[in-house]
């Protein structure tokens, strides 16, 4: 019997995901296969709904994985809600907020944007002027920007935008878990995420969430959505049909669904704010050593992520071959910068699992090695 | 710590699909997480991109698995390959087909259908004469007909379509690694198929294949393709980029793919045809079975599925008590009737890992049991 992935050695992630997996998380995904309408399954994914609505703080009841990556979660939120000719309003500072523009483009939308430097955050003044300026359907931004390590002001945009008439879309895929969500707090009505950064989870699903406004959006929509796939009206008939009978839409991802399941109940166990702390801590560990590197953070303190760390790196390093030495001599991820920020920025993710202090300081002591300092 | 999963049983899915996973498929999936841009992993996608179209028998450059469930690897072939006002032709004699014209129809394709009863095959004269009368962008058609049991003459209608200009999409999800796929000699210009059937790899996956006529269509296109996710032209050069530097898309599905190749590479252990020969034994030794219970199979021999077996359901058996008394009492999965069918037939999936003669004979032993035969 040929085991293909035998030379598959065990690298500690640390870059912008996918993040370290726990041990009961491969195990859980390795749980027997259920079929995709056998009640013991429709009960798993009924937990796993209830748990996403919990870390998410929200009731929506159209809450659950889609069956797809990160992207496929923003792809979701857009072709559902945007029909040709919608006015959208993108706040760009970064990869995500810049493929957003081009995800909502494709679908017909009206795209106007607002942008930041990347590495700044979102102004909510300049926000506040253009929505007292122009109406719009939907307005739409990224909590933690996976590309720079921006924490954008979600809250205060939320805020603002309940004041119109507009749907608030918010990407959430490297926020949730590793930070505060608060969907019915701040007024969200269609949020995504993904399982492989703070949740802790292998990459395949994307967590998703629409409020009664977004669902009623849906429901009067002109014409259909423009994708069978994604069409959130089928989706929600399988995941939260309102008896044991549900409609088979398409096949789950059944094993991915436990994965994450399991992660969720991890996190869970530790409790919420528990989690919270230990990124934030780790955190500041993290910082700390690279400052003493005498190396710098790319962003403000104030709108510094936590769980994604942009460093800036230092003038006459080469920074593909710190990477590369960091993976084959050490078995250690990180990422690059991306965009304008390539070959300026290292992005160290402590995501979920890998935030642990033995993991920061087992990269601070690689690094030094690397920059011979 | 919380384990979620502990009270899962261990069920023989002999449905229309998850089939049963082989226990060297899931310990693939639980190999240690690597990133999805490490040289390391792009060998492994490499290496399950070979083995793919090894098993289709293609030289397309462009063959890789979509990251989501085989309905994804539809919606992928028809949204890049379609555009408003195309003209598609799409055979219809099930659920499949049927979920064809509305894929097709809401990307702004113009449908004309074929349609054959649930239960028979496309009559390869109707769809002839068509093609003489009328010039189409796509004909469409589905391999296995997961719905009903019947498998179409896929090589037929190829050799038609080749002498217009359309491009020849198949669905091949029931049918690839239970019996032969040949798309290079049937002439298929766009193929999915999904991991859940006679891969035996939980669902997850749809890997797809573009000949190059399809990618010089999707190059040609007018729009974008309405849809950032499964834009061929941005996953190829992730899964197929010609030098090792890939270009990041998405993050794809990294244990999804550890166990697809796996799955894989268990088929080519085996051997092809060994393989597609078991599926046949198994088959014939469940209608043998079948027979001596006195029931009925819907389908005609010289168009009947190995792998997706339906039998009529006899008059006075209630169908929903029977399945439910195999998978509550002996834990077997076997799947009910869709659209005209339900209530009528049963579906029985002998795909991958499934077929073997012990399954056949215990399925055969409980069914009997059931009926008080």
């Amino acid at each position: 019997m040929t085991h293909v992935l035998t030379e598959v050695p065990e690298v500690l992630l640390m870059g912008p995901g996918p993040s370290a997996v726990h041990p009961e998380t491969y195990k859980a995904m390795s749980v027997s296969t259920l079929g995709h309408m056998d009640a013991q399954f429709i009960d798993i994914m009924d937990e796993t709904s209830e748990k996403l609505r919990s870390l998410m703080n929200t009731k929506n009841a159209v809450t659950f994985p889609v069956s797809g990556t990160g992207s496929a979660g923003m792809e979701a939120t857009f072709v559902n809600l945007v029909e040709p000719g919608d006015r959208v309003l993108i706040l760009v500072n970064g990869v995500f907020g810049t493929r957003m523009t081009d995800v909502a483009g494709r679908l017909g939308a009206e795209v106007d944007t607002i942008e930041a430097e990347w590495g700044t955050a979102i102004d909510v003044a300049e926000v506040k002027k253009r929505l007292g300026e122009q109406a719009y359907k939907i307005v739409a931004v990224i909590h933690a920007e996976t590309s720079t390590g921006v924490r954008n002001p979600v809250a205060e945009i939320g805020a603002l935008v309940r004041d119109t008439d507009a749907l608030y879309l918010v990407d959430g895929v490297t926020s949730l878990g590793g930070m505060p969500v608060k969907l019915d707090e701040w007024g969200v009505d269609a949020f995504y995420s993904g399982t492989q950064k703070c949740l802790s989870v292998p990459p395949g699903l994307a967590p998703a969430s629409f409020s009664d406004r977004a669902i009623s959006a849906i429901e009067n929509r002109k014409a259909k959505v423009p994708n069978w796939y994604l069409d959130v009206s089928m989706l929600s008939a399988y995941y939260q049909g309102k008896s044991r009978k549900r409609s088979y839409h398409h096949t789950a991802p059944i094993n991915m669904i436990y994965g994450l399941l399991q992660g969720l109940a991890l996190i869970e166990d530790e409790g919420y704010q528990a989690v919270y702390d230990r990124h934030r801590h780790v955190h500041e560990r993290l910082v700390a050593g690279i400052e003493k590197l005498g190396l710098s953070m790319v962003v403000d303190p104030d709108y510094r992520l936590p769980n994604l760390n942009a460093v800036t790196v230092p003038e006459g390093v080469d920074e593909a071959a710190v990477r590369q030495a960091l993976r084959n001599k050490h078995h250690i991820e990180i990422g690059a910068g991306l965009g304008p920020l390539a070959g300026k920025i290292w992005r160290v993710g402590i995501m979920g699992h890998t935030a642990r202090e033995t993991n920061v300081d087992r990269f601070l002591g690689a690094l030094t090695e690397e920059l011979g300092a």
